[in-house]
């Protein structure tokens, strides 16, 4: 017992003494020089600040994941998931590369992640806060939302005018700052080896957001270049391109407690959005929305129940419908675990009594309390925008009505004007996702569904109204039936020929159709565009107030010794913390390495545990080689650490405390759902697979000697 | 990291040491006092010898259950869930005690557990083996079985002539000894105290066999006798019975590693059986029962489909045959994970080795090889005699019509000649069973279900082929779906009214009758009456020959010093060990105490877990008291130990290394379901209820202060 306590000691020490959370910029590094120094780093933090520099440079984005180049000659790791469209790309019934996976052997086998593949390598960072925030000086609400739009977009265009480039312009801190980002575009991408997907992807959705977790979710591509060392499309003729630098593959082990250090490109958080803004998704947005999918699942099941056929058109939506409730449940667990509206609550008052200490307190609080009116004004529409929102997205007919009228209105103006969602380039998903309608599509479905959400929107107070939907679905529970029959007996929008004819028709023609659902999508348009311009002016305003917000936020923490860092917003981010077990609950430990024993435990022949019969084999035999654990005797699969992650973070490479490769960031646990609003040291965990796994299946089960003599890494 | 290497070396080390495998008679432990001593136990192995004798005579019998007398006036402590029957007994609509539970209050308000309820309370446990095996001695197979149940049932007979007694004889070691056990048969007992279901069965199926559980599956009774100290049936003038010996409850803490001790009557475990029966087991019954209920499931659910009345029907049936593949299921993965076919084969090898080098080998390999043949023989069979068993066990019409017979059969004899199951006194139950046919009874999924089980049968080798049920069911697939058509359409036992008249009519107008199915009943007796007598043949061969087989291993295992304990028979046996984390898969880790924080964790309204708000308030406070766990500041629900339990140690007090109690045994973990074969000390636990939380129920929640006073406990 005792040797157990004071381990236990000893965790509780260093979870209080570091916390382990951020998403920092790696420029935000040597200002925490000495917290990452006593975590256990032991390279130099100011070569980490710059990210066009190695080693960060070396971490690339790769359109929604992360990647990492690992030899001079333009290799890139990355997660197995990442790399799946190529995969299924390069797959035929003769030769599927999902099943079997793929190994080239040389580079004359690499085949071609297909023409929308990108590898990004930033090559510059700049701020440019001063000429996007003077453009807006002065402006309010919509306006200063469209000076900030008008500038960022000259800006970005400036910058692509040099071929080869992708630019744009991230937004720190909610407004507080704007950074250029130059990235090359690398466009011949190519697959060079993946695990057959019962190893990129064991235990699929019965194990996703699951630890313990034995998925081997790796793949390898190379970036080519053209023979002039710029980025060109794919051609035999490209070479491999040498990138700025490369991350070096760890051989040592991994343990428990150990150093680790994550670098990549995260989505989205909210950790610095105001104590109300944490309050309305608690204990109104995430339970309403559990109860609007919890109340739309069982609408749409008991209106397909006497239709076999329409279970079947439903059965994709009712899955997405169950897994968007199972996320905000479990978003909702975990907060509510975590106590976040007391937690954030107590932070901000915190905060704003410091504020009311400084001397330049007033303009700010006055900004504050305007910001937090605004989302006032906002909550006070959010039962309406939420049942509004749904009848668009839920719906088929309806949703293809109102696109096609405001498509029609839209091809009116110059390209550059149309809405986003709406421009000449967006026309070939709009084409795509019309002609899928009548695949998803029963009449007597949606209309059980509309009718729902319509009854809910009707028993809306009377400032939560749309004059413009009360005219078209009526205004008591009687007319709504009456008004839905009449919609969908005289609208022929279920046929696709019908579909594909009206998006090529002109405004005019639209407007003189008889088509019921199109007449009234014509009179729903205006509201469209009206509750559209308020939620431009509404972002707009806070666009401009939620600076003042973190200004104080940022002052407060200095007061305290602490450093803040930006929420995430797609730009490259590191963390750091370390190899940790997760006491996920009441006497339930869970230790932070997996061995392939567990892969024949959960083994049972039937996807997604159907380990292929090499693995098997292979773990049979026990020959581990240099990639086996000295302590646990075997050969580790994936590991867990505390470090601070979410979407976007797919790919990422883990780094040891001497910046070598240790793994590859692939999911977070259950646990840690709620960690894009609150990082709770205590269940906030993150997914990775050892690159011991790696290196063995490259050693020993699919042999690639070349793709390890390029990394410089042992062949057995 | 290195606290946490050298306790799991320590863990191997004692693990080694001592395997915690045993359900020893206690007469026994003396002879094993040393590893008791070295285990931790600080008693005299030598007061725990006679059952007789406190504190083992303050442990008694409850009907399938084990219980302890836990005061001077008679109060017995027992789970919940061997309480339920008069839990149940004692609701009404206006006052249901399983959902509100139960508390006397004081001796008065304490309630009858009705009729059928017994303590038994052993005083006296004679060897018999002479008398026995005298009877018994030159004869073989049916004779020699018959011998031993004449002999038993004389002895039983004499010893219940006086009043008050219930006796029986247990068989050890398979036939080697016989004992006699004489138990006071205590009939008036009494509800003192039961918590609320959603306590004392909190979890319900859903947390059944698992880990980490937070049941407190614990209830009180008092026994009560006349006012000469003698059993009584219930009446208001009785008195609270004063036992021989009661235990003390401990109040110190229990912590992962204590010692532990459990006395209880386990039902039946297999461990000394021969390699070749485990093989059979493992490569054979499991798998195949596993095949059979699947496709018995598969039958019944799509011959159910079309109709919604047979759904309902046979639900229950098919939950029944879910909850035994699984079952079956978890015992075979257990024993494959075990490896249990290579360990007992490779054991069983080395003690024949050993047994050819003793000089009286010559007899007892003779009678081994005796006995292998009998299993041999019966083996040979096992295919049709599982099938045959499912026909009948899995039908309701064509048991029935074989039941009706077989009475009218036995009927004619003099009651004590009577079959087992068909004396008078099992009458009530046959009419029970008749009686509800109808409410699990639809003709076309019976049909479908025999004529898949036919299909099988006749696929069978002709050696296995019983000549009765080739007659009646035809002996082509063809004939199957005829004859069964014809069977079905001319019975008229779907009546309830029918089966009633017949049940009661003699074997003369049963044979008369011209329902197809008593018909065919009839046919079939021969041959079920002779399946019958050559299975009690080879039970009687088996008693006469593994007495040899258990003198070998005794031998061997003494050549090893290490001592062999009877196969689990239903008598007293104890068992000791350790409180003991269990590491369940790769990276899992189960703790060995639960906190009330899981209570909470797993709540969420709905039953099972459906936690009182009383008991929700009362964590909430966090007012544990002198209960509370020091080392994990709360308090604990139950705890996990490695002690050797199987079903009938329900109830079984667990003991510290004084001897004072603990924790009530109530369940096993899910990994440990194979125990029944193999022990296996990575993976056998058993599962208790914390005392310190049944005292902080009856000192916090729903208070019983006298109870407490009663016991010499702490008032809160």
């Amino acid at each position: 017992m005792r040797p157990r306590l004071l381990a236990l000691a000893l965790t509780l020490c260093c979870a209080t003494a570091n916390a382990d959370e951020g998403m920092w910029m790696p420029s935000q590094l040597p200002s925490i020089a000495k917290e990452l120094r006593a975590a256990g780093f032991q390279g130099d933090p100011a070569a980490l600040a710059e990210l066009t520099r190695p080693p960060m440079s070396a971490v690339v984005s790769l359109s929604g994941c992360t990647a990492s180049f690992v030899s001079p000659k333009g290799l890139v790791v990355t997660n197995h998931h990442c790399a799946y469209g190529a995969i299924q790309l390069n797959s035929t019934p003769e030769r599927n590369l999902m099943e079997a996976g793929f190994n080239a052997g040389a580079l004359a086998q690499e085949v071609s992640a297909g023409p929308a593949a990108r590898v990004l390598v930033t090559t510059a960072f700049d701020k440019v806060s001063q000429r996007v925030l003077d453009a807006a000086r002065g402006k309010q609400g919509r306006a200063y939302f469209d000076a900030i739009d008008v500038a960022t977009k000259a800006i970005v265009a400036e910058c692509e005018s040099e071929p080869g480039y992708r630019c744009s312009v991230a937004n720190m801190y909610y407004g507080t700052d704007f950074y250029l980002i130059r990235q090359l575009e690398l466009k011949d991408i190519r697959l060079v080896y993946a695990p057959p997907e019962a190893i990129g992807n064991y235990g699929d959705e019965i194990d996703n957001f699951m630890w313990p977790r034995h998925t081997g979710d790796f793949a390898f591509y190379r970036a080519y270049v053209g023979r002039d060392g710029k980025p060109a499309a794919y051609s035999p003729d490209n070479v491999p391109y040498a990138p700025p630098a490369h991350l070096t593959v760890s051989t040592d082990p991994v343990a428990e407690g150990d150093f680790a250090m994550v670098a990549g490109y995260p989505g989205v958080t909210f950790r610095h959005r105001m104590a109300s803004e944490f309050r309305n998704q608690i204990d109104w947005q995430l339970p309403s929305r559990v109860g609007l999918f919890g109340a739309m699942i069982k609408t749409i099941e008991s209106a397909a129940a006497p239709d076999e056929n329409a279970k079947v058109l439903y059965a994709s939506q009712v899955a997405s419908l169950k897994n968007g409730l199972k996320r905000a449940q479990g978003e909702l667990d975990g907060l509510r675990r975590s106590d976040a509206v007391r937690v954030r609550g107590q932070d901000e008052a915190a905060m704003l009594a410091w504020l009311a200490r400084q001397p330049d307190a007033a303009a700010i609080q006055a900004d504050i309390a305007a910001a937090q009116a605004v989302l006032d004004g906002a909550a006070a529409m959010r039962e309406r925008d939420q049942l509004i929102a749904a009848m668009r997205s839920q719906t088929q007919l309806l949703r293809s009505a109102i696109g096609l009228q405001r498509l029609a209105l839209e091809r009116g103006k110059p390209d550059a004007q149309r809405e986003s969602g709406f421009q000449q380039r967006d026309e070939a998903l709009i084409e795509a996702t019309l002609r899928q309608v009548q695949r998803r599509y029963a009449p007597a479905v949606e209309k059980a569904l509309l009718a729902d959400l319509l009854r809910q929107y009707q028993a809306l107070p009377a400032a939560q109204h749309v004059a413009e939907f009360d005219a078209v679905f009526g205004t008591t529970p009687a007319q709504i039936d009456e008004r839905l029959e009449a919609l969908y007996a005289g609208t022929r929008l279920g046929d696709e020929a019908t579909r594909m004819a009206l998006m090529s028709a002109d405004a005019t023609s639209l407007a003189a159709s008889t088509d019921t659902l199109l007449k009234a999508a014509a009179q729903l348009l205006p509201a469209t565009l009206r509750l559209e311009a308020e939620s431009k002016a509404e972002s707009g305003e806070l666009l401009r107030l939620r600076p003042a917000y973190m200004r104080a936020l940022i002052g407060y923490r200095d007061s305290q010794g602490r450093k803040v860092y930006p929420d995430a917003n797609s730009t490259l981010r590191v963390g750091y913390g370390r190899v940790s077990a997760l006491d996920a609950r009441d006497a339930v430990s869970y230790r932070p390495l997996t061995t392939v024993a567990g892969i024949a435990h959960k083994h049972t022949g039937q996807a997604p545990f159907a380990a292929p019969a090499p693995l098997l084999a292979a773990i049979a035999k026990g020959d581990f080689g240099s990639t086996a654990d000295a302590k646990l005797g075997t050969q580790t699969v994936d590991f867990l650490t505390n470090l601070d992650t979410t979407g976007g973070n797919s790919g990422s490479p883990v780094l040891d405390a001497r910046g070598r490769l240790i793994g590859l960031n692939f999911d977070s646990n259950w646990e840690a759902v709620s960690a894009s609003w609150m990082f709770d040291p205590r269940y906030k965990r993150a997914i990775h697979v050892d690159m011991r796994y790696l290196r063995w299946l490259l050693a020993k089960v699919y042999p690639a000697p070349a793709l390890l003599q390029e990394m410089n890494l042992p062949a057995e």
